[in-house]
């Protein structure tokens, strides 16, 4: 089936495989008139880009984002929005002993089995690496957010059960911008007690992983502030709805919370629930459990989840496994692959949170008759 | 926006408010020749019918879904098939001194913000009644399910932090048919010590709720066998994808795990593998840590997943909140209300998840050249 | 496949057969708070009904559309809105002979062929019944499009060979409404000349048509102004590619001609491009060969089209058929059919119009980031 | 709004400009283990391709399609396909002139309102330059629609009243293979008399265009032969329908006929309707006024529909228009444009023809449970 679009009115489709020519996205639907250029596309980019330090993959890839469409004199038209992202560090021949067998924990079975035939090479269409195209799209959709004063960030907030204390100062609210500088590594670089520990803990659990040929989970944390009352519709396209498919259509998610979340589901009513206040005569919540979604609509408060992703399948220790030819046999994985997925992985968890937002702000511009007036009667 | 419709080939559209005339939906897409009746419906509404017991809210709803089109003689036809369920027993009065407050944990504030006004009878459009017409559709999707011999069943499964033990005999498996006597009540009335002793807990634990004018949280757990390999796509159509919005579409959802979920967050790479081994020369997976997904797809194992619920947010306990017209006030809900909503909406969660396989199963089937070739070429 | 829907955001979905217990529709993702009530949809509905006059068949319907939900206090509330249509005059033993027959110029033989059986009452699905709930839904997209200062209506312009005038009056514009009385009787009973000449040439041919045992084809003619520019997109979503869609979604329509239509290909370019005007500093067209559609996008004129519909298939002269079984047989069918589409289809025009148009405004309102700012920075 | 996507299952999404570095698209949804390879795509790439002859612009583009992305080792993978054709002689300065001034005929007027800025370089968007992308993926369906037995083909039938007969012999169906060769000019190379003849008083028909500095419109008829009975569906996914939208998507079409067309709007029912008779025990039609649509479904008859194209509104002659600041100015615009649209959009036609069966035949799989059971239980 065509699963490669994403999105209603502010659609991406995507394209590419691990170790093709080229992979990238089409962008339709976006506004005209935003100011866009490969400029706005590259710190995101970089955050995502392998080849950056202990937590990452040491494939190298420059995964330099080109517009071909859609923009014309720095301002975008209206019309689709094509980037390609060329893959130029492809080792296509790493994976020649992966043609006949099924790695465990990956795609490769199931893709087999349902299409026929197969791409072994780094994954193929199911690699990681498709998620290049996802942030690059979502940068658009950032460019769009920020021009309505919408602030959405993740970062990676638990290697393992190691709890990676958010940063404190006022920029943390900048790292979208600035994680530039420290993508792969991670963002914890202040003096701050708990955090230099976090970093001591994380590295010495990361060396022990290579060490024996492992991975190890980890918790990513959405934080989206400046959302205005009511996106998200009440019945299927729930605002948690969407960005719960968002979630888990990134790899190796394997869970989810919206503010409370699971725990959510220990609580009595009188705890959870969250008053209704006046602040300077606006409707506030004076907590927030809800995580800024109430009803599938966005309340006005900060919206906050937790996505949790499972250890990177591709592990050098010896795994069972059966080949296409229907043996068994074992297999050990030596290829070029991040330790840790959440570290690389926050920047799409924003980037597809970004995609979401932007359709539900164009989905809901009709919702009222007077907002149709506004737009066609003045 | 149009968030009213569920799926792309087999689609299920509703309509409704609590305290309208009627609900119901139409199921469009679902194969021809199905032998389908209003009996195969009854079990499943019974599941979810108000008015049965401790766990229940008092609202007595005869829940008759009435089939309108789209059946002849016994059988589907491939036309839209149209399910009515008459509202008889709304209380529209007990709403009054709703109509000029938002209740907190509810969408109240969040629709009148958005919409620009609401029908504040019962939740209006919002109100869990709303999932009737989804029961509906899914018992519709199960028949189909259980045709191609999957089956999907979901069951409460801890009430706040109280675990509810699954069935242990065969009959477990039949859920789906058997639960109707017991509907409303805990599916735990075995002599086995733990579940006896689950269900004494539950009842005082909710005793105690119905004196303090509280509600608790719930989690429900879902399991299908019997898929094939392969149903879901590799990028946005993964089948998790669609299952977490199946799920966080039900009002009160607030987190989701699938296979090892959360806790998949916290293992190594080499704990959570899942070796594949040979079974009489059957490709199997010698644990499940996955849940049955891979890559997106079906991997032919179990898929499970845990569900958790919020709090029932009407609570009589008082509570701080604003008016429409902007003014703090406290309100106590004296309605009819379940004490936790687990207990009915574990069919809920089972008709929303055969709805996402029903569409999976057809999107599936043009995945390559040769099916193609085997309803267009023999 | 799922193929009763039409439209993006306002979408309508309908069911029901000609000979089920009811049949009618969901509208959802009209804008909240549109003044609509069952009276809004009377004119249209009484002009479509069955049983009016020498243009009609004589089946009688009250084709009573009630609102299930989706209004509140007689306005919408931006959830769905259920229309009910009960079917009261099925003779479905009219029909026991078509069993086992296919009809020739009917859906039958292709329905039975791809879904394996039939409802063969009455045509089933693919009865012109079915279009009850499409006028149902395009009332309500009429009550729209006038809000916002838009006229669309659509009128029988020819019976075979015989054209028939517009009227001439300002009267004519309020067709919508006016329609009413005279429905099902030709729209011209002014003493104007030629209006009354067409009328009695019509009579004559239907007068034969019916002697004969036979039926004719017809053509209806679609006018709408008061459009603002740019309603529709550049690519596949143009806005007639959308209305023809809708035009050919109506059974029995052959051809379509948007502006000059067929015209258009035999003159010079310098003969049928439209000169741009300044009229009052506006841009206007000098002329209107485009039919107010230019680059797929409304172009500020009177958007016209022409719409062709074959002859009633249903006729009572003997004609060749085959049977279910497999045999060659000889067919007169003596049910009550329409001798000509185009009198009670005009309505259906304007309906599936109305539709188009009413997405095409909603979809409209993101084409510019000045119009998000307007919705959600003031 | 996201417009440029066309398809469900078999879906294809285009990108690009006129003066952009690069146009192309993405398929999406093509089946797995389809031997594909760029050569497949020449033939059809190369009738469309500019520069070639009387009939067509001086602009020279090689349109080499590259694949970037599904295929591996020959054959489709069932992951989405893109195809990249680079601009290679946009000569964006001959558009300067264009830039403040509304060309007539053209979207300029429209886009510039809609969107509140334009690419005035040789339409953007909205130049036929587009469907450059349309044919690529049209090419990727062709393959699927020979693969399962079925013939799509269009020829240039009419350039204003000149109808041009179609070849006689049998290499007539091999149109699609064959017409690269000859592809710009007329598709009338032999000797047969009316054909000649044609060819002559097309040719002094353009010769006095260029001399006038005017265009002339043109007629594409389009022919499908073995599909199977029952694609589309019968209620708003009609066949027809599809097919409508499909052609009006194409720039410059002002009118469509399935079958009879509008010459079915003047037939008796007697005459209209197919009888249905017996060949070999097998169902067929005796006529084809249907044009192999019935109910919305093929009838498994040929089918054969007539495009109308308007003629090229970018006409060298002196037109009145207005200029972007609001004032009246004449026009006479030398670039390089065909003076006829049909003869290299008879291949878009086809094109989006084939992207249409494409679709539904694979939406079409699931229509009856018979079809699941064959892909899921053997």
């Amino acid at each position: 089936m065509a699963g490669s679009s994403f999105g209603t009115i502010f659609r991406v489709t995507t394209f590419g495989e691990s170790h093709g020519p080229a992979l990238g996205c089409i962008v339709d639907g976006c506004p005209a008139g935003l100011p866009l250029s490969e400029e706005d596309l590259r710190p995101m980019m970089a955050r995502r880009r392998p080849g950056q330090g202990a937590l990452s993959t040491p494939r190298k890839e420059a995964d330099e984002a080109r517009i071909l469409s859609g923009v014309f004199e720095g301002k975008t038209t209206g019309t689709p929005i094509c980037i390609l992202i060329e893959n130029t560090n492809a080792r296509s021949g790493d994976y020649d002993h992966l043609r006949e067998v099924y790695r465990p924990g990956h795609a490769d079975y199931c893709f087999a089995t349902k299409y026929g035939l197969r791409d072994h090479r780094g994954g193929g269409r199911s690699s990681g690496r498709e998620t290049a195209a996802r942030v690059a799209a979502g940068a658009v959709a950032q460019v769009l957010l920020k021009r309505l004063g919408i602030r959405c960030a993740a970062r990676l907030s638990a290697v393992g059960n190691i709890a990676i204390p958010a940063e404190t100062t006022a920029e943390s609210a900048t790292a979208t911008d600035a994680a530039v500088e420290n993508a792969g590594s991670l963002p914890v670089t202040t003096a701050e007690g708990s955090a230099a520990s976090a970093e001591a803990a994380v590295a010495a659990l990361l060396a022990n992983c290579r060490k024996e040929g492992d991975s190890i989970g980890s918790t990513v944390t959405l934080s989206v502030t400046g959302l205005p009352v009511g996106l998200g519709d009440p019945v299927f396209e729930k605002l948690d709805a969407n960005l719960a498919k968002a979630m888990f259509s990134i790899g190796a998610v394997k869970g989810l919370d919206i503010g409370e979340g699971r725990r959510a589901a220990l609580l009595y009513g009188s705890e959870n629930n969250d008053a209704f206040v006046l602040e300077n005569g606006q409707v506030k919540k004076a907590t927030n459990h809800s995580g800024g979604i109430l009803g599938g609509m966005s309340d006005g408060d900060e919206l906050s989840l937790k996505v949790y992703f499972k250890p990177t399948p591709s592990i050098s220790r010896a795994q069972r496994t059966v080949t296409t030819g229907g043996k068994e046999t074992e297999l050990s994985i030596h290829g070029r692959h991040d330790p840790v997925i959440g570290a690389r992985a926050a920047v799409v968890v924003e980037a597809m949170a970004a995609l979401v937002l932007a359709d539900a702000l164009l989905l809901g511009m009709g919702a009222k008759l007077e907002n149709l007036e506004k737009i066609y009667r003045e």
